[in-house]
């Protein structure tokens, strides 16, 4: 036992991940990921001096040459951490360039993910509550310079049938679905600032389906919202379209994904319809 | 080195579990969970002599004395791969007797969690598809033969809101409903056969919401499922209790709990309405 | 078609939710479930002037006569938002107290989940970082002054196995553990505070474990957390005994239960064990 | 509202999802998924006579025109369950042009998930016991003839890590990893067959690593794997990179990712390796 000691001992000052290595295999990412941690959201809204508390669940990590053993995880924390009391878009690029510095990295990627709640107001009443929105930021920088920052927002909303409606006598089967909307924006840079606020997707995506959703509703809303979307069903294939003729030549971001996933009420499984389209 | 080599062999014929323990806490339950494995489910059914193959997800334990240290872990695991090629609901209580007698323990609980298929056949065209439903066997023997078998399936179904139908000119907002019904069975023993099969509680559930969901659609099926749904509008609360009124009085079992959620489609959250009823 | 649009016309300002029911059958729970709402947690932490901006998610609903057909849905999200902006623990209580007034409903219950930051600090470097608890907050209220609350954490620790290190000449498997510990306080009242903190209840579960994770660890506390896991080995049984020792006698909860779920580092299943008390 | 009402008598026999569509958008994915069956998966084990009944997820869809409205999405399930009795790797390719034909578009794809069983023999005492492994099938056909099959496996695995063995006396951390395998095959036919085996790439995954998981171990199959794990340290590159070496230059797929989450148990948060490689 204490001869262990004493030979573990005569290891222990050495950094075992600083080590060579000898397989020649080069990774592509290396990092934590699922870490929890409470941050500010700053900045990413129309309202500017708003920040808005919210808990994020983090990626950070780098590539590695095929030369060294490992990737100094403990590091990649402190980065985080050191920024960790306001996380704000301008920041997340500074963040990356913090990391490759610290690594020695060629690439350096972020992945956040959290749910941003947005005021709703009822259509008729106009009650107001707050409504969550699962949301993530991804932006990725490598040594060439090319950088990009993906801005990615689920919006959940109704959708009614438009072949049900057309082949009934009356009524039509509609359900929740979930539009997933991510822009991709390509040579981000620190000093650059996103012009695109989240809450600007989510309303052309709510004025692309059959009705927004909403946490609060009294009786003459629920009347609204029922015949509101009567009067505007979409197959899924509508909604992305719907979403797509919005986003379609908008300079602001260089390309984008659309991805519904429709809940069908009549089925216990899903349909669902994806396009990526360019701008630039 | 060598002599923690030793010190360890000189312990390592010692079985660490069966040591004495002097905190004075028995536990309740001690047991391996989420083992997953292949099963096959005979005799559960209307049909006796087709039996199904799953991929069952299980726990099996114990209760602990405050003497004992600890569980033999391994030897649940032996007695449920004894019986893994076939698990028959007859077999479920000889199997927790058996695992009673392996451990020397008074209490031995067991849950079988897995997705049983039946057919279902569309409304009008009559094309057949399977659908899964969400099953769960909860077995408990205590060695004062108090011992229980719960029988629990999740039915999804559609429910169309008759608030939205009462106060709207046209349409009424509906959506996937999940229905998880619980038969708690008494004084059961290793030769009593179940006499209700879960194809049976499917239906019950199925008929007391606005319209069962299904596999497959054609178009004609679709305009029936949709009209069919809108002349049956149900909230949340009379899916809980039409089901009750089936449940209700039936001496096959002595008491149940029904459990609706109900995804709205206008919402981004559920609503649940939950119920328990003695029978005998 | 014609006269059910009439007739539709016709009920259109009648209150569905408000008619008579036929079936009897009285529902235990009618309620919203799974709605997200960003709270602010007051009071629920040593330092008590620090509060902590969270996300809930919530479920609140009543019981139900026979009689009446359902629940005022949107009387409970109005209830929740007028106090959402701070939701304390002495809060909870009342805004149960609210919910069963504007229902006319006997039993109100309420549930909060959220994930709550402790600031931990590596053992040798003192390195700080915060870490995520999942938590819930469950309080039942009833007509005949029968309250409860339920103050319940999920710690996760580090376990090894004694077993393992005794039957081995060197080593021994561990791996990360559940910890969830659920404290029962009845006759709660709007007046009454929570005396136990989850902080508390978080520091007695580390210390019953092989180790405390850490959001954050350098080479000179990894080599402590490493050591010091070796030296206090425990099985699943063991920290969940760990624990009761703890808790057991505490007269400021009547009862509590403790569960344990080990992520066998050698097996693809768990193992737990769960053990409930009572103190008074 | 009568009118409305005629006008969609008269629109009842017509295909709404036929009809053109004018915002010239054209989808790059529409179809079914979530769907849950049981398949029979054959051809898919070295032992090519043993067939195993899984339950499969699928998703099953084609790309859509700018100038069509909407997919037959029952068609789409016709097609799958034609062939629901035996899903077969070669079946696949085959299955993926009816959906082609049957829809008139360009694209066609499938994704099946299931879980995989092994027989898994713990290493002393030879016990046997089922293993399972999550799997996924994806197919992609285009009209220009160049389709692909991704054949996924995530395996898991016990990593002990070697900086902490070298820096501590005694002991080391160690825990569970899951490693996700896959294999990209191009040029797939409806005639050409796998030559891969899901097994195959089991086995390189846990030679890769610091030690197989068991289902079943007895006391001396645990000091083994203790020992065994201790003698094999290996961080999350170093399963990666291990993996990599025994796929590098396989001429029977033509390229691969390797992806390692690595769940700490020293942290309550993960360390994840990702690599992609071409062979050909």
């Amino acid at each position: 036992m204490e001869e262990m000691k004493v030979q573990h001992s005569a290891t222990s000052s050495e950094d075992t991940q600083s080590l060579p290595d000898k397989r020649d295999v080069p990774l592509d990412l290396v990092g934590i990921t699922g870490f929890q941690c409470p941050a500010t959201i700053a900045g990413w809204e129309k309202d500017l001096n708003r920040a808005q508390s919210v808990v994020a669940t983090i990626s950070l990590g780098v590539d590695l040459d095929a030369e060294r053993k490992g990737v100094h995880l403990s590091r990649l924390m402190e980065v985080l951490l050191a920024s960790r009391s306001e996380i704000r878009l301008e920041g997340l690029m500074g963040l990356l360039e913090e990391t490759r510095a610290r690594q020695g990295a060629g690439v350096a990627e972020i992945e956040l993910e959290f749910t941003y709640f947005l005021e709703r107001r009822s259509p008729v009443t106009q009650k107001k509550a707050m409504q969550g929105y699962r949301s993530w930021y991804r932006g990725r920088l490598t040594g060439s310079g090319k950088s990009t920052l993906n801005q990615v927002v689920e919006v959940p909303v109704m959708t009614l049938c438009p072949c049900s409606k057309a082949i009934s006598d009356y009524g039509a089967h509609n359900q929740r679905a979930y539009v997933t909307v991510t822009l991709n924006h390509e040579g981000m840079t620190s000093e650059k600032e996103l012009e695109v606020h989240l809450e600007e997707v989510v309303e052309m995506v709510e004025e692309s389906a059959s009705s927004p959703l909403y946490p609060l509703l009294k009786r003459a809303d629920e009347r609204y919202v029922t015949m509101s979307a009567y009067d505007h069903p979409v197959f899924t294939e509508d909604v992305a379209r719907n979403v797509v003729t919005r986003l379609r030549g908008d300079q602001r971001f260089d390309s984008f994904k659309v991805s519904v996933v429709n809940e069908e009420s009549i089925h216990n499984h899903s349909v669902q319809a994806v396009v990526q389209h360019r701008n630039t």
